[in-house]
């Protein structure tokens, strides 16, 4: 059976060349996919892909290690990331790890075992040792503040854009400010349980353990946000909420209570969803669909170690 | 440098146990399992996964093929496919096809080439004549009734399904009745056309084309529609809306508006998402998780040719 040798031999091209056309990638001529073309079909040459892969240890796959999907967060990321993927003709391999540690090292694995060119990790379960020890196999690239370490990132600095949301909060004459945050125990939200925990200090405000609400992260889960506030005698009167789809549930809920926003509850979203603008949310816009674009970059590009922060923007709209 | 077949005389066991260890994959004994780790550590292993590929045939990848990420109802197919693929330890790999038939080929071609061992096409821009080329590669499963042709299917009959809900708003009093839908082009919105059609028919009501709103896919598609239905002279009294979050997007545009649910307009959702429940939108239920997971377990399924049809059912709320 003809190799992929024999092939590039027969077409008069590199068999780099034969590789790019079978992995139907741009930047060939037209006159050397045709040569490539008529040699697979003289040759009657059907390719083992893996075959290929062998010989050029390029697979055109880049991992994606995301917690979950359909989720609105993810969703723009993976939009912005799977966007950018089609237009440099990769795939994607999907990596949902429900935030358990064995199923993003599974994914190290596999580009430690070159069945994927390169891995975006966007969010991480694993421990900095654990991710270094795969850092010699191919590119990493992480959606946090990695600076100093040997992966590449774009990111946004939480702490920073935090601190400033909860400013404005306070500026609107807010003193009693709880925020909603999707879990609790990840990297992002570590940098903004201390940036909250420094603003009250700096605004000589108690820490109220229960003006956190865990685990927000669906519209639904609004439901249940407005259930806790109302059954608290002393609520907080305004939230961050750190995703905008939260927001929205938290205000839909509170119209059907009769609690009006922004005068009982002032509300502050995340990322500027579409859902933010057309509901009038004030929120801090995060272009995640661009992040998720920088992120692919990074991934195939050979250069490491490169790092960029994205600077988030406060959209004032009517909920506050 | 030793090879797969090394390590398996060295532990004892199979070339595909060796295998399965490396890949993580269930129904290996624990004792089996030790032994290669220990052979693979004495003989100082770094496999090359490509070339396991090659001896065995199986990648523990499945193919997905959506038109784009970050969409609710393909979020949601994604979301039974993914988690059922966790519980499998396979992973996904993703196809963005933006709807254009060389991606969906790209795919088909991967299977072709055994870089995957399945493919689910979630919604197919090619033709019959050129998926069934495939067909000899490997299991292809869709998600539209595909009875009698030589793939696997789970789908629900959008025929029967639409003209259901359209019998329902006109139970409800409505002669006048249109309908928002993603891609009129779509195999699945042709069946649903033909309903339509056929419905009015019956009712002996008019075809008017401006009452049908095309590319709706998205929560901001709905202002849109309510600018579309304020401009005209005499716009439908219902809305037959096929997805959730653009019935939600309409819904909170005519509040704006003050035009009144159901007075005014009447609205019908799709698919019974959570946005559906908690804006009280009268909508079909179709579990789409359901959908992916089924989708999923037919891919990895020996049996070819199985197909299932998944029943929807009519949630009654407050927008009829």
């Amino acid at each position: 059976m003809a190799n992929i040798k024999d092939i590039a031999k027969k077409a008069g091209v590199s068999v780099t060349t034969v590789s790019r056309v079978l992995n139907n990638h741009p930047y060939v001529s037209e006159e050397k996919r045709e040569a490539v073309r008529r040699a697979i079909e003289e040759t009657n040459y059907k390719r083992n892909l893996n075959a290929v892969h062998l010989s050029k240890g390029e697979t055109f796959l880049i991992g994606v290690v995301i917690p979950f999907t359909n989720h609105p967060y993810f969703g723009l990321l993976m939009e912005g990331i799977s966007n950018e993927a089609v237009k440099n003709n990769y795939k994607l391999v999907l990596f949902q790890t429900n935030y358990e540690v064995n199923r993003e090292v599974e994914a190290l694995k596999m580009l430690q075992h070159k069945q994927i060119d390169a891995l975006i990790i966007c969010s991480r379960s694993c421990s900095w040792d654990v991710i270094e020890e795969y850092v010699q196999y191919g590119p990493i690239v992480l959606c946090e503040d990695s600076r100093g370490r040997k992966v590449s990132s774009t990111f946004i600095d939480h702490y920073k854009s935090f601190f400033n949301a909860l400013e404005y909060l306070h500026k609107n004459g807010h003193q009693k400010i709880g925020y909603c945050i999707g879990r609790k125990s990840g990297t992002n939200s570590k940098q903004r349980e201390k940036a909250y925990k420094e603003f009250l200090k700096k605004i000589h405000a108690p820490y109220v353990p229960h003006y956190i609400f865990d685990q927000c992260l669906k519209f639904e889960d609004g439901v249940k946000v407005v259930q806790q506030l109302t059954e608290m005698d002393d609520p907080p009167t305004a939230l961050l909420v750190t995703s905008d789809i939260v927001a929205a549930g938290i205000i839909t809920c509170c119209k059907e209570k009769g609690i009006s926003i922004p005068e009982q509850l002032a509300i502050m979203g995340f990322d500027n969803q579409p859902i933010a603008k057309i509901m009038h949310i004030t929120t801090l816009e995060i272009p995640l669909v661009e992040i998720g674009k920088k992120l692919f970059l990074q991934a195939i590009d050979k250069e490491k170690n490169s790092h960029e922060e994205i600077q988030v923007k406060l959209i004032e709209r009517q909920t506050v």
